[in-house]
């Protein structure tokens, strides 16, 4: 399971908010990424004059080496299909500009775009604007003068006693607010705790085999090593954690394990806890999804057993728009202090936006736009394995009692070349091999599989992508 | 000038969004914290319960030793004070309570938050909140489903778009939108672009002598020398740079330098723009309070001379609020990609917040926000240049033909007479002392001054707080 089964994947986020998937697979991923990248100016997904990521970024979310992407980017300048100038931004030629407008080509873009299943994209269309905007006025005519200064950096505490209210609530969280930190997403709580863990003496966390790739780099990137703990049918292998040597603390998703969707067993919720209390390790838990929970027994978070052995996450980016940049954590008394020393002595987070989601949340809007949207998708889940029971019998969906997407299992072998397949119909999923450790999994074989995101697309487009989706299954 | 001229100053923002002003002075600074610290809880303006901050945040806001705090916890806590349990943040013993309730000084804080006019704060009241709300309202009725994502990490392109116009008219900023990147306050615009001089193998950026410690902080603690430049009535000293060396940037305050409020004259301006052209160096531009001006000539920003030469750093906490956690950066082409680098692939400020502002400039509300508030300030500044004139015609006022605030130069060695004449009075002022590099001026003697914040205050309190600080002056 060398090189020859790398495959990478990713979004580039270019100016004027355009987003291209850019997918790089096959033997050479240099040859690979330089054939995506002409394609998508050829096809007028890249247009002229549109700057491509700097190669440090573009390789550090492909996962591959910044020699490999530099290389491209020359090549790509020497066929002039991109420029370059001392100093400055790689960008697309203009010229490309006669080529896309007289190929047939440029119709791709519009049809690729229709059936979007990625994971980490929502239906953005649903997001409720008439509430919010309600919150936001009732917000900020309560809010004290001082609201408007520069604000607490833990957070602002209207919103720290909404969240341990909603937390204790809804996801058996031990939440006083005093322990509860403001942050502008996932990725800035975790760097937070790195730094903190670095503080400690911790030199590694342990991470499951499948996750995403930015958040290991962001572990790496602050100085922590990173073994992988194997995934299987009950979770993350707590077990795995004895071997290991140096490791402070391990990055869990017990409610729904990101990617594969099982949910950690009790044993090892149970044997996680032991871990911490006997090694004094942390246990990193991203409940990123944990509001969305369909026909299982609804699981507490690991938090509430043993607050002081936990680092709890939750974000607003699932549940209402990753466009508010608002998420929280409920940290143990041991490492507040230097998690609030790693935050520094200034805000980042927006005080209107924290009083308004407070607003939401203490309103009960809060609760009633994620019962809708919960019930919205449960029914767009079944739908899912109704649709593939009838035309792709042996396909097996797991991981859907909760969250927003479902894992479809492949017959071995078979992943990338749906993928292309898909590709051909415009439908946009991921496999399973993009999520891996390292692009691979370190304990055993590959597992082939799909990951449809079935909260991405508005709900008039979803039966169309439903059929696209069930056409490509072998 | 050693450690018996050594003043410490910082707000210390505690929970429920309660900020202190704590003022350390004298010969020993361990004492005159201790004494502080005691003083605010005896006085009731730290409350029982009260969370400290952690004695690493505070030591590096008061600019001394950790080991200093850590002794004076430990002392306060020994004498009932203050409570601290292993591995626990500290806290103001709830003891204090009936002592608190007791005493007379329980009235202290009422009088003492009457007159606030340190740096930093503003008159919060005048945020315009229903403008806000029809600009929030208008930018997420318009915004399109995308809007609601992840969000370009260099922020969205209609704020970019708002802001390069805007820039241009107002501060002759050569601003292409690609070159604008928005942060969540001039803190985070300045650690990314220490990251990226880092990157380029910068090994220090030089600082005027005058300026506030929290960036001082940020770039040593990025890895960075922080050599000062001298400030006299024309700016800073450009001409020391040519001694200097390593020194790949020069923070700057051109238009109104933070703390004396001089302007950098003509020559200055230009031999600082020398520099960066001749070394390859970098000039960041600290525009915090541009749009600000009374009755000078405006001047344009360095940054309209060379684009290249310049990275600009603006924010709206001065003109608009603090709460708002916006600022933006115009990078040259040549930084773009180290900056974006340092900056991620995710986006750190609120996308709705984005689209607000964006539709609050594009509107015109800002333009009109801030017409009314410089005439506001305006007015103010000539009461306090008046009634100064009548009460104490030996106090020179400088620094404020721009600006939120105006320096009283007072007679040399009354400095730390006069903030405690002030302190009495419950006048909240900063003295010069507290700006300067390291805590004194590396150059020459320090100089006397009051720094006044005349945008502080309501406009129903300014009338007493200039009664008061009339009142105080030598």
């Amino acid at each position: 399971m060398a090189e020859s089964q790398t495959n990478s994947a990713t979004e580039l986020l270019l100016e004027a908010g355009v987003d291209l998937h850019l997918e790089v697979r096959g033997p050479k991923l240099g040859a690979g990424l330089t054939d995506a990248l002409r394609e998508a100016v050829r096809s007028g997904r890249l247009t002229p004059g549109a700057r491509l990521p700097a190669s440090r970024t573009l390789a550090a979310d492909l996962g591959i080496a910044r020699s490999t992407v530099t290389e491209s980017y020359a090549e790509l300048v020497a066929e002039g299909w991109l420029t370059a100038q001392q100093g400055s931004a790689t960008r697309v030629a203009e010229r490309a500009t006669a080529r896309r407008t007289t190929t047939a080509a440029q119709r791709v873009p519009v049809r690729r775009r229709t059936h979007g299943l990625l994971p980490g994209a929502a239906d953005f269309a649903e997001f409720p604007r008439a509430q919010w905007l309600t919150a936001s006025r009732r917000a900020l005519s309560a809010a004290p003068p001082d609201a408007f200064g520069y604000g607490d950096p833990l957070g602002r505490m209207e919103l720290r006693v909404a969240l341990a209210e909603y937390l204790a609530r809804v996801r058996s969280v031990y939440a006083e607010p005093e322990r509860i930190i403001i942050c502008a997403g996932f990725h800035h709580g975790l760097a937070l705790t790195a730094q903190a863990l670095i503080a400690r003496g911790v030199r590694a966390v342990a991470v499951e085999s499948y996750g995403l790739d930015l958040y290991r780099e962001l572990l790496t990137h602050t100085g922590l090593g990173i073994p992988a703990l194997s995934v299987d049918e009950h979770g993350a292998r707590i077990d795995e954690l004895n071997g290991l040597d140096g490791v402070g603390a391990v990055l869990l998703t017990p409610a729904h394990q990101f990617r594969t969707g099982v949910a950690l067993s009790p044993e090892r919720r149970a044997a996680a806890l032991d871990w911490a209390r006997i090694t004094g390790g942390v246990v990193l838990e991203d409940d990123y999804d944990g509001e969305f929970r369909y026909d299982r027994k609804p699981v507490g978070a690991l938090q509430g057993l043993d607050p002081e052995g936990v680092v709890y996450f939750g974000t607003a980016s699932k549940s209402l728009a990753p466009a508010l940049r608002v998420s929280w954590m409920v940290v143990p008394d041991s490492l507040l202090p230097d998690i609030a020393a790693a935050k520094g002595s200034v805000e980042t987070v927006s005080v209107l936006e924290q009083l308004t989601l407070a607003e939401f949340i203490a309103s009960g809007a809060f609760d009633r736009h994620v019962r809708s949207r919960r019930q919205s998708y449960r029914r767009r889940r079944d739908q899912l394995v109704k649709a593939l029971a009838h035309s792709a019998p042996d396909i097996r969906v797991t991981g859907m009692t909760a969250g927003l997407q479902a894992v479809l299992e492949l017959p071995a072998g078979t992943e990338a070349w749906v993928l292309q397949a898909a590709s051909r119909q415009g439908l946009m999923v991921s496999g399973m091999a993009e999520f891996r450790h390292g692009g691979r999994d370190p304990h055993g074989p590959p597992r082939d599989a799909l990951v449809v995101n079935y909260s991405a697309v508005s709900d008039s487009a979803w039966p169309s992508a439903l059929k696209a989706l069930c056409s490509v299954m072998p």
